[in-house]
């Protein structure tokens, strides 16, 4: 029997990984339990006070998030504020499946992370975006995984093969719209709902968001060369959901470009290249692990646009950490995701 | 005394002309009168029933659009369907004042109007834009004029000052989240509310989207060369706004950029150059005819990042035309027209 | 080996039906298959084009809706306009297990019928709500089912307890705030974004909605005396949901009236009572089979205020027609089901 | 010269308030004048940090408040967190004309005052809702005006005219669904915009909301007796805007219901008796001083249905404050205020 705790179970993320942890075959049989939940301020209270959708486990009462909570336990997700998880990881066994949500652990440049966020360096783990190529050989097995931003994800999924194929130009430019999930459940005020309501802003502009290093360092592992990026995030009123547009100057044809996307994931359970003429949605990935991708080539402005969606929450964090926790136990890689999304 | 008619009054551009004379300070002192409404499908009912929100006009019957109704008034609106107003504005006397918010005489290209409406060419008048450089000297007078299309708009007043300082690439890309009203009335599939809530998408991807000639127009014309435009359309889960994100290779600094636009918009009344590190927000010019830019430059990737935001119905199309009525018969510009947004 | 077959496949419910039985154990195991999917309008397109949310399914083609064409199905799903399954079912084998989400087969009433749909009265089948007490026994084995609507599946689990205890007057009042989807995939201008989206709407009012029978056919029949139900159904600018303010005149105390819906929802595994202090959300079920309920009574004004909350498309179409399917056909009945949501 | 302070104008209300006193008409013709704006927390910061709509009044740095800042202005308008206007406005001048948009001078009952606010009780001023018959003499040179609250204006004008006809009974039921910048700017998780997007919720449920004693109030002054008020707040996802379906038993037919609503507000320039068949949208009304109201009889549940919509900033707080300064300043009472709203 394989027991799972969650740390920071009273946030998104974590309320996320629940979900889909109700849903999986191996916790629905009883084979894999759901043990410790734990939280920051709000440890002590009920589950259902911050996670009314997660029924089944309403009463549960939240623990305190200490290694000695977690320890014990086969899996720990950490769905934790940005620097709490790489100290807090520390502290737990090396044969314990450490799997976390936070940036601790993303990027391979110590200087990067100081630029971007400052607190001491916590070294670099397996990158949980199984899609990479030669991802998988590293997770599984692994005990340590660092699920990618969310951002990264769509980004990254959406120019990998063009980039990786070298038939676009060095320099790209995403311009990514988000729900406000990814934001997590802070109490701003830019974020109170009178605010996002019927209104769209972009935020972290030019090249201030902390996830900028990370769409550079995979893009630019894949390309074998610096690849420089212009991302731009721009927060729409929906609570889930990214939709990337992202160009690069190509001279490649419309054939070339589906060839090269259609090889690079002919093999993937989530990533769904779509027919010629459709553009994806983020409404018709909300809850499942799946991207929806296009592509595009303007010919006059020399220019291949790839549209990427996903739910920020599921493939985005909580599916990727599930999928990763999947391939890391040799259990299936797709056992409690699903490509379907809830729509309208 | 001035008589205006409006013809397309149950739709949404029409709608908002409607909206913005009935607080011109003109039509509440009686100097100008509202007269003919006009529609097509809709003629012979009650305008309540289709602009609820317009209370003092809600009894005024809905006549056919024809030359004959509209013939007679010193301006006349037209919020028609491309291809519509061509004709019309023909059988229209010389000395109305026409003010076409339709695309029909925004191209000056005869073979890009044929590449993306297919109908018949109908010329070029007066382009409502005054911030552009001279187009007030132009519109002084007119009794013809072409409004702007709302992408056009703001990505032009987004990117006119660095483009026409040439401190810019001459290819640039813009991604601009638009509310749905820009889609006007249009009983779409995919324009429902259950599809929409909730998602955000992509359209006209590859350079599809009508804007783009027209945007490409404005810009070249101000570089004095051909400028390449990558344009891609996001719609977003809101009825108003729009926010386009627009960027180009550049190698100028911070400090030469800002001060570029600080001179460029230093007397325009409607565009609002925002503070270092503050971003427009669509919310915050909604109802109003502002254009609200910020100017960023991000020396890794170098690039120049503008975000510009517009309410598509008002400055983007109704308050455009009101602006460039008030210009056209000397009156002063912002008669009727407020910077002050309606938000949260 | 059971075959399925769903007739109006290309609308919202039918979409919704089809995404629960993706999700079923016994499809995914290949001992219950997914055959015939018809549409109307849209027959001879892909699936893809109208549910891009249904990967597994997107190049399904649409049928034509035909009894040829349903009939060989072991279970058909019908999921059509008001006054469609009537003359449909008829030609159906007597052993097909016919589940009808529409309204054709709900009322027992025909002179009610003809007040309200004015189509040739269908008759009446065994109601799908399986939490009204004796309601099971009737399902288990039937081969035609009518599925309640969605209004009145949330009114009357939020009354149902009170009502048949008798422990409030037999005057109830039910404002029920709903997402759009509730109204199907119709391209009606009331139902666009722009219109919908930062706007509240009733309709309906006064009686006039085609629920309001069906609900007091209900509360009537567990009154065992003629109940007057005052409903009022309002619009909200979300895609799925409904939250229904159910109000009756009581004298009961809180702590009785929480006695008398503890023992009545002891048993049942989508209806949640809440515990004292906490509301339901809409937010809480999207996507679930859950109810979720919160009793309380205002001393002051002698009233019984019970709020409910559901998911219009899954307990309150999609998921009572799958949960109808497992009971009638003697599986379990939370098969494919889930009691949580999908939130944020 | 009149000259105005706002005290609290980092808020949603504050900000309402100075919107409209830009488009007053004495405010552009400089007769009036914008003076202090002061904040609580907020002070020392620029306006535009927190009305980034308010682009006229941008770098007005806030005040403290302090009555020492109020004093000197000819009016003050008070937009603070209730129990905070009370003691400020025992030290302003008795000649100042004190606008009090809080709850602390609204209720004439001591003890219903402490039992719903707990703080002390500051006593009653004359009450902001002119459509009240006979509260226009009250404020016509009144120097102290208590602004109702959002839901008691859309509740007592929907009901006013049947209540004091005394046509309907006693007891009336009020399900108002809002927009979420009805509770402020408040840093609160369940006014994240993660957490309203795509939900309902009901709150204050069984008489608790503290509107509750002020709807009560004032029906019973115009009935006469007391009535008894069964109130429920519900939240939508929208940012303004308040629709109340209210109801009452009544044995008066649809005309003569109709008659006592004509009758009632066939003066009134903000309210607007829809058509037969017309029923309100809150779009409709958003940003403008309009209430909106349909009147129904639902004949088989012998009750009255009377919808009404206002938008919750305006005509619910920020335009009633303009138009009783208006009123009491012996201005005409419509100045600076519409009843067009933006739309769609």
């Amino acid at each position: 029997m394989t027991s799972i705790a969650v740390a920071g179970a009273s946030g998104y993320a974590g309320g996320e990984i629940l979900r889909l942890l109700l849903g999986h075959p191996r916790v629905v049989s009883g084979e894999v339990t759901i043990g410790a939940l734990t939280a920051g301020g709000n440890a002590g209270t009920r589950l259902g006070e911050h996670q009314p959708h997660l029924f089944p486990l309403a009463d549960r009462v939240l623990d305190d998030t200490t290694p000695e909570v977690l320890a014990g336990h086969d899996v720990v997700f950490m769905a934790l504020p940005h620097g709490a998880s790489g100290p807090l990881a520390d502290k737990l066994p090396p044969a314990t499946l450490v799997v976390d949500c936070g940036a601790d652990h993303r990027l391979t440049d110590s200087e990067e992370w100081t630029r971007f966020y400052g607190t001491p360096y916590a070294g670099t783990w397996p990158y949980g975006l199984p899609e990479i190529p030669g991802a998988r050989e590293v997770l599984s097995g692994a005990t340590r995984v660092a699920v990618p931003g969310c951002y990264p994800t769509v980004s990254v999924l959406s120019l990998l093969p063009a980039v990786a194929a070298r038939i676009v130009d060095s320099a790209v430019t995403i311009v990514a719209v988000s729900g406000t999930s990814g934001a997590g459940r802070s109490t701003r005020v830019d974020l109170l709902a009178s605010e996002v309501i019927g209104s769209a802003r972009a935020y972290g502009v030019g090249g201030a968001h902390r996830h900028n290093p990370e769409i550079g360092q995979a893009l630019s592992a894949v390309a074998g060369e610096p690849v420089a990026v212009s991302f731009t995030p721009v927060l729409a009123p929906m609570a889930r959901g990214i939709l990337a547009t992202c160009t690069a100057r190509t001279t490649a044809s419309a054939d070339e470009v589906r060839a090269v996307y259609e090889k690079a994931y002919a093999d993937e359970p989530f990533v769904h290249l779509l027919p010629d003429g459709a553009l994806p949605t983020t409404g018709s990935v909300i809850g499942s692990n799946s991207v929806a991708l296009s592509v595009t080539v303007d010919e006059r402005a020399q220019t291949l646009v790839v549209v990427g969606a996903i739910d920020n929450l599921t493939k985005g964090t909580g599916g990727a950490a599930v999928q990763s926790m999947n391939i890391a136990l040799g259990f299936d890689e797709a056992e409690g995701l699903t490509t379907v999304g809830v729509a309208p």
